[in-house]
């Protein structure tokens, strides 16, 4: 399967991409620039010393996956959604992995949204053939793109198309020690993006850029449990 | 130090004192009816061989004791506030572990309430020498009930006045297995409710009623970090 990484020269769509291809998919980095993204694209493979990732415009990369990551800033989202409005292909997916944040003086505030989330704003300026995944969103950014440690944590995964939640999960469960959880509804994705700014908190107050979550005591959801 | 559990007839105050007594401090327990409180707190010493529980109407117990925490349900936490209002002492801490949950359908919704989060809202109800801080709230009260279970989890604590969060989180971080994490300010309250329904949500999706978080990679939070 191949997957698309939009906006994926940042730290975030790095580290998703280089993820995802160590576990085995084909990945395709796209940026505002075809000449960044084929840069990108060309660094990655040779880090990863193999695995075919193509670079091209974000428009381009758009066309021709039907399951991509948007990995851009916030910001940023509404622009990329615009320029691959008309060329998603039928039945795309499109996991939003982006955190509408404000800083002030260093200090993370999610901006509140009529809509609810960041992904459910987002949603709104998707064509109806794409159905929008939420995930990742409190996974810090700089704990993706070091990709020599381990992740070890919970992804929680919102949307309100079943299939698509299926698919995401299990493309997600073939990252090495990463464990997906269907959170529920693409509403939920707030409790994520409210979770990405706690965890900045922690990250700030106790030191460390790799501050993440992970859930105990569920009975049937796969992965051993460490107890103390 | 002695500290009341308002409302503390129900599961999650059952919890909270047995844990608290376990670790040391003095426990009263308090309730609408003193009746129910003595026999509450009778059947707690007996079950813990030995430290003395006091039972007494929520608003003795909270004119006794300057360390509240309350217990209720969240439709039952204004009705306690007013009943001690006025005999709450001078620099009174209240630990509101309440979540502000509607269920459809054995589905949990968090109430969006105009201050933000439950305890911004229950704020505005207590006299000024109280003060309020968030704290338990994305752990079960099915888990804090079942005391022979280790929590083995992180209490996100948020409070808008330092001093009293610096307290409640040295008092917790005496309960065994249990990290306190200063979350931040008090409006961080409603990232921890969000957290109570995803931990519902996933108890009901994966199985189990013991749902809770840890956070991973912070570097000097304490509490080793299993990695699998």
């Amino acid at each position: 399967m191949k997957i698309g990484i939009l906006g994926g020269t940042g730290p975030e769509g790095e580290g998703l991409a280089s993820r995802l291809a160590t576990a085995g998919f084909e990945v395709a980095i796209g940026s505002r620039s075809a000449a960044k993204a084929r840069q990108k694209a060309q660094e990655l493979t040779e880090r990863l010393g193999g695995p075919v990732l193509g670079g091209a415009e974000n428009a381009e990369i758009a066309a021709s996956c039907n399951f991509v990551f948007l990995t851009t800033p916030f910001e940023g989202a509404p622009g990329v959604l615009r320029a691959c409005r008309s060329v998603f292909p039928q039945e795309t997916i499109l996991v939003d992995v982006t955190v509408p944040l404000r800083f002030t003086k260093g200090i993370p505030e999610v901006l509140r949204l009529e809509e609810g989330s960041g992904s459910q704003h987002l949603a709104t300026l998707l064509p109806e053939q794409v159905a929008i995944v939420s995930a990742f969103k409190s996974i810090p950014a700089k704990l993706m793109a070091d990709v020599d440690d381990p992740l070890d944590c919970d992804v929680f995964v919102c949307s309100d198309v079943k299939d698509a939640k299926r698919r995401v999960i299990e493309a997600i469960s073939r990252i090495k020690d990463l464990r997906p959880l269907d959170a529920g509804p693409l509403s939920m994705a707030r409790t994520d993006e409210l979770m990405c700014a706690l965890a900045i908190r922690l990250n700030r107050r106790y030191g460390g850029q790799h501050g993440r979550f992970r859930v105990l005591g569920l009975n049937d959801a796969g992965g051993e449990e460490q107890h103390r």
